[in-house]
């Protein structure tokens, strides 16, 4: 079963494009930062970067995008006076591994230089105990005697998309503690990166050069000797809540690291991942292929968790690197979130809190976009201030080598439904009303008020519209009625009068501080006109197809791979106004489909039938962000195979790291944690078939057929459940420490999962 | 002073783009049909046509486009065994020439070949007075005897840009009448010309090759001697009022001409043109270029005006060719009907006719486009059904060799209005109400129909929008409240409002039915609301200056000359939604200035000052309908020198013809009518300063200081004037026969102009 808790690999290829993918594959994470999975003597050529979360620059007019620290990792050995590297050095054997149980990524690698072997060893993993700093093991053994050469430290030699962000990066070396500290060009906020080691052989002195703060170490290894030392490094920027100045921080996390030591340095960051898995892996009986691409897809979201009481979120590509710009977009509401929720809710509150830390650059986009919103226009792309990073011509044209203008940032409306949505979400399954006390309120009213001042009303069809979007088929730009876009909308201002109606009752005292402090009691009542009259485009009479946006249907008829035909560079985008996909009904991504998956108790059967079946060949999965739609409508529909063939896709889609990973010149690369989470939710919500609301947790199993069994676990209203479901029963576990009895609905039963005791119902497929 | 009523040349250079300019320079039309401006001997590869007005046929995917005719003009004649042609004959001497007082066509060649001379003149006219029919004096000399054959008839090698459109074409000789029929391709229509001599030499015999029907004469011609006969064609098609076949049509017209002879012809056609000129001529003393290229302008619109009864109007090329679809397009009301309006209203009103004629195509367009409206939705391009022959994707990228989609046909919903303004200005301007009756005003409230069904209300700023609109800056699609646009659409629901009371009061029954029969009393009253709550974008408080459309202030400010110098391909088009011009202020063609143009009494000097002030140098002319709008707002506002500059580009444009041809591959070549109403606009609105409404006339001199004095005519409420401004004083001369005395306000000063009487009133400048 090991193999079901590791990824590795024996061979190592020199290749840019392999060395960059297993940076991604490899990567590790805490939440507080990330670790490309590079070699310790790897430098930027190689994309080794410390991607580091909710902290931002920007260097001219270039993309603003999270910034790299200084490699606090970098070890590099010269042997017999030549230096040793993966890119230089004739490799005998190499394997190098991650531990998806811990976080742990190892390298093992023996080098042939000079008739001489040296094997090579490092273990590295980011505290999930301590998240400003990172631990390595590091041994290396000679088949001969040998004159050793150890340069280790911290190189700052940084890889940037486009940066440099850190400047006046500075060298010290400190009562044995190497230091490197810089500040962001944009904002001048400090950044220091200090290291320790625990070393007891060579002699050891001091050198920068080369943009590295260096210790060398020096030393005649005898031959089968191996000689071990353990670094810590650690991370502080100005973001973090210290009191002391950053360089401070870092030294005094190091010298305390150095103090535990490397075992329990481990041990701590092993009880964090223990609990970690406890509450949030899925197993899969059966079927190895699933398992293994489904725990990678858990692992990937896991190690971006944000740091508790960090109010972060989770950008696109994770912390793999500065892809994206390092945004949080709808991804994490609507992909990631819901894993967060059902498992660990107090990430998923971190995810909210940055909603709710980014509100006011909502509200100035809502201000300034366009001719002018009220409320919170939520950004396309949010930083750590809610701005959006998005720009107006975010698309290269091959032809013309210019920027194509697109409508992500001012059309893509459904953001904020979708933020409105997650938050009210959050309340109902998990109970815990503090979060609307301490801003989702006010960030679902401000939602509620963005859409009202988005929307038209129609008087010849008495009904509000909302016009000229982008839904998530993005090929479509500036349509009306997009129905996924309106749903969310009509969703935001139910939610809102929910919100209303539960502070009102519940606490009157505050929401009449509220509504005060917002002005908003003359708009109250317009929120409950809109929830009724606004306009969402409904099933067909007949066929019971919606239409995506109006005049949809009037759009030309052709196949994806007629239109691929078309295509006169391999790079050209088929959206954008121009592109081949514009004038037809190739859609870029799950649009109607995905609408149907999140109101999911709105529409029969027949009605998702109708829709996967018509929009499913019409879809060209552009994104990541589409298979795992059709995977779930279609489990839920009975369409296993199809489902099962999407759920790999989805889950797969980073441990096999096939998608592209350039755009032009532009480099893409990077995980996919909201298809992760998509995988997850594949599993959970399609073949597990959970529907959860504040009451109760439907589960009506849609078990693949390879599958003996399907192992998960639930969080609900503060309690938590583990579920197993075969082909024959479904096991409900309420954990001892549950606070009261729960209602299930399992395959149509009602049951009561009392603390501490199992539930056990037979169902037939 | 005969040059200012004749163009000419001596010369004739044999090149491709020469023989194509003087095709349109020289052409001659009568409303029925055109006649390109090419040489008796020539053929379709020097675009000879006659392009037919009303008649349009499609082949295939192909652009639909006018019909033109088998050309009864042709005449070619052998010297000695020896083709005789401009193309290849050496040439002694030779003049063209155009009389603009009554379109007669002139050519004079002397050609020399084998030694001999060769002179050739001839003389042709399309008639006025029989609109069907084109006659032909030819005649020649040589200078020693030689032998001569002259074969002449009917050449149906027809020139198309998306042809062939006449199936079936069948030569005939009956009776001595040539006769050549075809059907069009796609409503197999018969169109007939046939043709008739007056020849009183030489020996004929009928001869059929090479799609010619012809007529070969041979004569041993004596040196010194003219011999001279003349021709008459004729042209009928299933679109004419006739109850006989159209072959039978065509052959009594040219016997009946024949009958009639030359002069006779001749002089039918000379009493037409008197009375057109009498009405329609304007005179510039002091600047015979002024005067060429505005009585070239009047000359332009008055042989296209559409023969009485027709109910045709005038496409965007007039009878130039084909190009453009041989469509109509806003340009016709917004620029050419004021001409008509003024001067000749018996053809005002056909132009009306047109539109109603074709309501019921703009009503299928309003139930077809989009999602679907209500109402009148005026095609864009519009041909003789009304149904839209703007196609989406009408634009040529030259990167890719695709069609760029636009949104011309979609979001250009002024065009509605334009015609709803035009119809009831016809009934201000002329106090005749009876096109109100027989569909005007039914037009006008599916006008406003389609306005109220295209608005949306928005209820938190308690107004309607017109949303998503093309203004007539076409390079910003799509845009929201655009000035122009909502202004027309106001002004459509204040007419909506005013028709209704009119008919109300005065024709209470006929009303009663109409309302009935489109079953509209329901909304009547949400016109009188929307006329009042229809959002215009108003003049900002400081500057004066009107936002073309929400957040035009947000585009980049450039200059034009910056614009076109990032410019990768000549032909690359400054719009369609990724063109250089759509992030940037730049626009094609006045909008905001146009539209205070045609609202002019709603504006004052001040905004009116701000606006041509601001959006001037901002403006890239892309289009022949700019400067006009610049020239006489220009004048308004008393900058006669910027009025006078733009009144010469726009006056020149047809004579001077330097506009450019070619569009990549699309000819778009021909004459600009629209510019030629436009000249005529400036000099009697914006130089003349008249203003008039059903009450009265004002007039504000603003004559440019070269003018000694400006002369023009006015038809006001079914009676003529003659008005002469010179820079001190006013002269009305109300004509003898006008029905009733008249107020004017001349310079500011009140004055009844009384039958047969000259009024005269002095001004300070």
């Amino acid at each position: 079963m090991s193999n079901l808790w590791r990824v590795h690999t024996n061979k190592f290829v020199n290749e840019r494009e392999s060395i960059m993918r297993n940076g991604n594959v490899y990567q590790i994470a805490n939440g507080y930062m990330g670790y490309r999975g590079t070699l310790d003597e790897f430098g930027p050529d190689e994309l080794v970067g410390i991607t580091l979360a909710g902290i931002y620059d920007r260097v001219g007019d270039a993309w603003r995008e999270p910034v790299n620290a200084p490699n606090g990792g970098f070890t590099q050995v010269a042997l017999d006076g030549a230096e040793i590297s993966a890119l230089s050095t004739g490799i005998k054997k190499h394997r190098q591994s991650l531990n998806l149980g811990n976080a742990v990524f190892e390298r093992e690698t023996e080098f042939k230089s000079k008739r001489k072997i040296l094997k090579i060893k490092s273990t590295r993993f980011l505290s999930a105990d301590q998240p400003n700093s990172g631990v390595i093991r590091y041994s290396l053994t000679v088949d001969q005697a040998a004159r050793i050469r150890i340069r280790t430290g911290i190189d700052y030699n940084i890889w940037d998309l486009n940066g440099p962000h850190l400047l006046k990066l500075t060298p010290k070396k400190q009562d044995g503690i190497l230091l490197v500290q810089g500040v962001t060009n944009e904002t001048g906020k400090r950044v220091a990166v200090a290291e320790a080691v625990g070393l007891d052989f060579g002699k050891e002195t001091h050198a920068t050069n080369g943009k590295k703060n260096l210790r060398v170490i020096t030393l005649n290894a005898e031959a089968g000797q191996t000689y071990t030392f353990c670094k810590y490094f650690a991370v502080f920027t100005e973001n973090d809540p210290v009191t002391k100045p950053v360089s401070e921080a870092a030294i005094s996390c190091v010298r305390q690291a150095r103090a535990l030591g490397y075992e329990v340095c481990l041990n701590q960051h092993n009880a964090q991942w223990a609990k970690k898995w406890e509450h949030c892996d899925v197993k899969i009986e059966g079927d190895d292929e699933a398992q293994q691409a489904l725990r990678y897809s858990i692992f990937q979201l896991l190690i971006v968790a944000p740091v508790n009481g960090s109010a972060n979120s989770i950008p696109a590509r994770a912390l793999s690197g500065q892809v994206y710009k390092g945004a949080i977009f709808w991804d994490t509401e609507m992909f990631m979130f819901p894993f967060f929720l059902y498992t660990c809710p107090e990430k998923a509150v971190e995810l909210m809190r940055y909603r709710i830390k980014t509100l006011d650059g909502a509200r100035r986009k809502a201000k300034t976009e366009g001719a002018g919103y009220r409320g919170a226009f939520y950004a396309w792309e949010s930083q750590e201030s809610g701005d959006d990073a998005c720009t107006y011509f975010n698309i290269g044209d091959p032809f013309t080598k210019r920027d194509l203008r697109t409508h992500f940032r001012d059309k893509q409306v459904h953001i904020s439904g979708d933020v409105a949505i997650a938050m009210w979400e959050y309340f109902k399954i998990t109970g815990d009303d503090s979060l609307l006390l301490e801003g989702g309120a006010e960030v679902i009213l401000e939602c509620a008020r963005f859409y009202y001042s988005y929307a038209y009303f129609k008087k010849d069809k008495n009904r509000y519209e909302i016009l000229d979007v982008i839904g998530p088929d993005e090929y479509h730009e500036r349509v009306n009625n997009n129905a996924f876009t309106s749903m969310v909308a009509k969703a935001t201002f139910e939610i809102a009068n929910a919100a209303v109606n539960y502070l009102k009752q519940r606490y009157p005292g505050q929401f009449k501080v509220l509504v005060k402090k917002m002005d908003i009691a003359r708009e109250l009542p317009l929120f409950v006109e809109a929830a009724g009259l606004l306009y969402v485009p409904q099933p067909d009479e007949k066929t019971g197809v919606i239409e995506q946006f109006d005049a949809y249907y009037k759009l030309k008829e052709t196949t994806i791979e007629a239109l691929k035909a078309r295509m006169m560079h391999p790079h050209e985008y088929l959206g954008a106004g121009q592109g081949l996909a514009v004038p037809t009904k190739i859609i870029k991504q799950a649009d109607v489909v995905m609408m149907l998956n999140l109101f999911t108790d709105r529409y029969s059967d027949k009605i998702k039938k109708a829709n996967w079946e018509y929009y499913e060949p019409r879809t060209e999965h552009g994104s990541s962000l589409s298979a795992c739609a059709y995977a779930m409508v279609a489990a839920d529909i009975g369409k296993l195979d199809r489902a099962y063939n999407y759920f790999l896709k989805t889950a797969k889609i980073d441990i096999e790291a096939e998608s592209k990973t350039y755009v032009g010149t532009i480099f893409i690369g990077g995980s996919h944690p909201a298809a992760n989470g998509g995988a997850w939710m594949t599993a959970v919500f399609g073949f597990g078939g959970v529907k959860a609301n504040a009451k109760q947790v439907a589960i009506n199993p849609k078990l693949y057929k390879k599958w003996k069994s399907l192992h998960f676990n639930l969080a609900h209203q503060g309690d938590r459940f583990s579920i197993k479901i075969t082909p024959k029963d479904v096991t409900v576990a309420a954990d001892a420490l549950n606070k009261s009895d729960h209602a299930f609905i399992v395959a149509g039963q009602s049951i009561v999962c009392t603390p501490g005791k199992l539930s056990f119902v037979k169902y037939h497929e």
